[in-house]
């Protein structure tokens, strides 16, 4: 269960009013890689997890801290939106090129459908979807998720950083850059202690019987391109980060056998072939089928 | 340029018909970690690559790959397909339990849409959507997502691989198998040589600037939930991976300043406050205002 | 069956071009409460009701006025863009911030894929989605579903009435927010009348058994958050709307037993869990299963 | 900020697996009226409120509270896929026909990509989607909402009660049902408390200048079907609910001037019209236009 | 303006109920080729019309038509589900395969989110979409599209004929495919007759100035895969079907220059070259730059 | 399979940067009409071939050649942003109306998520969906699927043409109308070639059975609107393009039966009825079965 209290983790305060900016902070709010995927993310993966203890607990605190960041943002934007021209008419404003072009960047949703408000939805309005989530109960599978979710993120308020010079959102995302640095490194902490205490190797999953797979075209890199610089890796040659094998490189792309021949489905389907329209139409045993049933 | 040759990079028949197996293998094929998606995330992480050579030829490479296990892939289910119960009406059909069991789980738009055929959707019949796809121009970042794709796909698999016992079903999975364990070490080796190569580091991004980060927030875990457990990971005390700190652990949560007070747009947004209604509307200034614009 | 006239409900005519403020319109053709949504889910509605009369003949009838909604709308669309600039490359344009500024604000979908012309989309560019509807089969939830769209739609429309000063579009829009006005009304008697009736009863559905349902939760209010105002509302205690209860307040939130322990599904999940890697791993049986199966 | 406890608010935990239920509890979880668009809604809405005290207060804890009931359920369908056949072939499995269609039923992503755990989407796998939200930043129009909301629910939350005889399922439907009766009753007493206090009153918004709404359309049924029934309702004569008007019937629908001529857009639009290909086109202008530009 | 009437164009009425049946009839009401497309579709291409007349005037009588269709299915939908099972308890169903089989076929929404109704949606559940609508302003183009649309559909329900044997659903198909075979054949008279009349021409859009096109380019098949048999369609050799050129055949790919060399934006996007990190980074501008910015 | 070659099939290169045209570009890359959607179009309608050879070939090619295109455009979007204005904060832009203008139309996710490169995505930021594709099995349904959407997309980029002066650009795609040109003239001469080979014939699909369709419906045109202009095309007389009819025209719309009687579906489905609150609620039996259930 989830108790809200009515503080920040952090000040959350713009000096002036801000509409492109608010609708650039959407992102974080609603991105693929914003605060809401991770606390849904996080969450699910809390739920989903097959063993008790530190990681879930982790995953639980963590959930819970993300929520409050998507409030933080969310807090902000409206704040940002208060004061800011969203297309409401005024004489003056019509006539000056520079508020017009502020208009040109705004979510038209922040006036017209939330009155001034933080909505669901990324920076070109998409609905956050619950496609953005990961949870598979694999702890080192999701692990990478989460690792991957936080540069992203990271990466992105750093972006962003970079499109403001409000004193008062470089301080807020000054602090979510340090609160991505931490999440950057706990996931990767966590990583490494799967494996440290025997729970998950790689490659995921770990314990995929390694009969069962096809060995000769486990370490191998095939080159389906023609750049030929591929072959300068780490990838190419020498031993491979699970341990367990070296690493090959093939100039060639693998190449089995042929496609198969087509398919010939029921006629019913109506699909094109050279059936039913020549031997078997000649003796009018696909038509009559089709005409009885 | 993509030049498309007709041969498979692998075995790809199975021994029978079965319409249910192949609704499963739609997540494989257009899921969220499917391989259109590994397609198309590293033909734009090539497309937006900043440096020329290994990491961009290697990502092409990839792609071109990825394509070729979707063709596999689709190969597959249409074989699967082709002689399958898919709905249409037979009366023996309709009265054995098991055949209409089959039909139930199918995906009946494999019949009714694609005439026994492959679809771009996942194993519920979601569309794939570009929304899956990352491709930021950090390639540290982007070799985080490829790891977490690869690992997620391989999951995936593995399950599959216990939901049939069709040997040609099988031994395409045994190779996709092998395939991602080879992705997984990859774009680890990736991974590990950017680092090597001091082309990025750790924190993702790697050289923004430390002076603009909260940095007293950027290596302690506070704790949002009421579970202890968490206190006795590697991420609440020692170095952390970044190499650039030391974890801390706080078990009270993260607390800051209150909320601020609610905002007051523009009275033509007709949010509820109360000024309009109260002190303002008394003095008639709120709504004479409205009257008028 | 549907008949159309060649006739507006009326006047839809704008002044000047106006291609920001088209974008804008589109909010109340494609988005969540627009006029599809409306129209399609006064239909769904009709075709979905079990009881013939009254109430299914006013949501026939105020479906298919709905459509003539989209109409007016879209045809307004389309008059707003004629003669706007949508990109066309002119000398003079490019150098005229006032006009690129213009060109910020417009859907460019409208020019490139329409040609000038409306689309079936919100002010942000979502296309109108079939979850936008709601159509339960209960009157009386349903109806409360449309005072909330008629009243979520008039909000809206009264907004975008204070984004113009065009007297055209303004005369429509006067238009449409008085028949909202109607509907939200309308609705409402609906409302009244189905319990007046007999039909149904608060809450929805009305005839679920109380005996059935755990009576000691349905008229609290537990306070989740740490605000205490919530205490002073009407709901916290008094006779409650449905007239069979009493309001309580419990400052405290709701606790009950902990959670129940993680599951631990089939090994050929690959979840993460102490078992395969400790206990089990070490006598060899988990591992040896996944082998031979 | 929101903090997490590791209990329940209620008892979860069913007697038997049951994969086909698990995937119609998804419903309740994921769906357009699910836990998560509650949780969610409310929260926005308290962001977006713009007075402080009872009604954001409510806000919040029920935001909180709505969470938690996601946690329930998320737990519970965990507990239902933990010892359920989820595809993972068994010979037995295989030839019953009773175990083929629970497969039949299931979502196939339980078990593929969750590995045997919940996920953010509908019954039939829908993703969560943001567009499910509703926060206008009015609060009448969006207390509104939330009945209609709680009132799907619980017609929902009935249905799935009589879908399943699990003693422990039904124990916690039974209390999501007290609670929606709860939640359904606390926003109607919103509702009149916020016209009780004149902060709002009807038609939503209250106070966009009656002035600018064309009135002669306001309180007119327009019938717009050949139902003649319609007329006997309360809709069709007498006070309006807003306590502003008086209804009245209009048998005919509502007609006024013709459709407005074609538009003309830019030719480099390429629409069709009669001008370039007819009049224009022999005097060579557009085309020539059409060539130089 | 739309007028409804309460008839159905033709009988609808099914023998007996069939809840996996009624599921399958939703792809032709909302999924990509359903009726709900072709009424939004042709609704939209009359409105976004710039020539009045034939062409506008078949395209609303058919729009209002297909709207006639959606209800005919509809309420086929909701008579197909009124007597299935559709997962409420019954002992005895609980133990017959057969009643869990058709279950296990079914639309779980149909029971708990619309109660025993159809909804506007494909028979895999996801909502229609707007994004299904093509209306471009040139007619021709849009004529394709129509023919497109009628075929597939067509197509569909002729699938559909096959997967049922009961009378009443037959007979309502024997309908809808007859309009669907006039509405193929009408929409092809009117690409013969926008052509006759000189309105368009192939190629779409026929007025684009040839000076402007790379017409060396316009005419040959490049072949970009081994296979070799494309060389003998009537593609590869002959008169062009826009009367224009001479088709000829490459069995070479075009290939062109080399790709232009990667992009380097600005250094506060965080993308990885090697400038920052090894040049640029030596003489620590970039870093100056981004601890300044 | 597929093979990649770090070659363009022309040119692609503009003069100066341009992030709004950058955006406008992302129609043709990942909008309904854009190259992705034709790619996978054409590679699904091969992997759902049934009839190997020159349409199947033709098929592959196209696809092959498409993906090529995807590349082409994502290269030039990447130089389009290379050193453009993408909202980095620097003093002289904030100051500048023309540059904010310029910022106002930017797909702001293009900086933001991309770091200065090209997305899967349409112009307003829709991610590219799998509900693009069109591949039924049937080729000749499938081929008017191919022209419809190289009409469309051919308009597409004319209209693109006339929105940019920039030389490279221009050059780009005066090479893609060039291919659209050949794509819709080869589609149509497949298109010719079905028929005159007698694989399929008009209407699509062509060998169902007349017997099963209701005959004296398939070549009236019934006219549902007010227009009576439609009675004037060649589909209101004369000989069908199928050959097989004769068109009429009807000017009243087509009505039959009115419609049956609403459904009562099960009374735990809680719809509204009649039923259960007059006649058996008086006799107590439907809540005393809802008691026991």
């Amino acid at each position: 269960m989830f108790i809200h209290k009515q503080k920040l983790q952090f000040q959350s305060k713009p000096e002036k009013p801000d509409a492109v900016y608010a609708r650039k902070l959407q992102e974080v709010i609603g991105g693929q890689y914003g605060e809401i995927t991770v606390a849904m993310q996080y969450s699910f993966q809390a739920w989903n997890a097959h063993i008790p203890g530190k990681y879930r607990d982790l995953l639980f605190s963590t959930a819970a801290e993300e929520f409050g960041h998507v409030e933080m943002l969310a807090t902000m934007v409206a704040q940002l939106l208060e004061d800011a021209p969203l297309g409401i008419t005024e004489a003056a404003v019509q006539n000056d090129p520079a508020v017009a072009a502020v208009i040109g960047g705004t979510d038209v949703q922040h006036g017209i459908v939330a009155g001034a408000g933080a909505r669901p939805v990324d920076s070109m309005g998409n609905p956050w979807s619950g496609s953005y989530v990961t949870a598979s109960g694999n702890l080192l599978a999701d692990m990478w998720s989460n690792v991957n979710a936080e540069s992203q993120g990271r990466v992105q308020v750093a972006r962003l950083y970079h499109m403001t010079d409000d004193p008062g959102i470089r301080e807020l995302l000054s602090f979510l850059l340090a609160r991505d640095t931490m999440h950057q490194n706990q996931w990767l902490a966590a990583v490494n202690e799967l494996q440290a205490e025997g729970l998950e190797e790689l490659p995921v999953p770990s314990n995929f019987p390694k009969s069962k797979e096809a060995a000769e075209h486990a370490y191998t890199m095939y080159n389906f391109s023609d750049g030929a610089a591929a072959a300068e890796g780490s990838w190419a040659s020498g031993p491979t980060p699970d341990g367990h094998g070296e690493f090959s490189y093939s100039p060639e792309p693998l190449e089995g056998p042929p496609m198969p021949p087509p398919t010939h489905p029921d006629a019913r389907f109506y699909g094109t072939t050279e059936l039913p329209n020549t031997v078997e139409k000649a003796a009018g045993t696909v038509q009559d089928k089709l005409n009885k049933e």
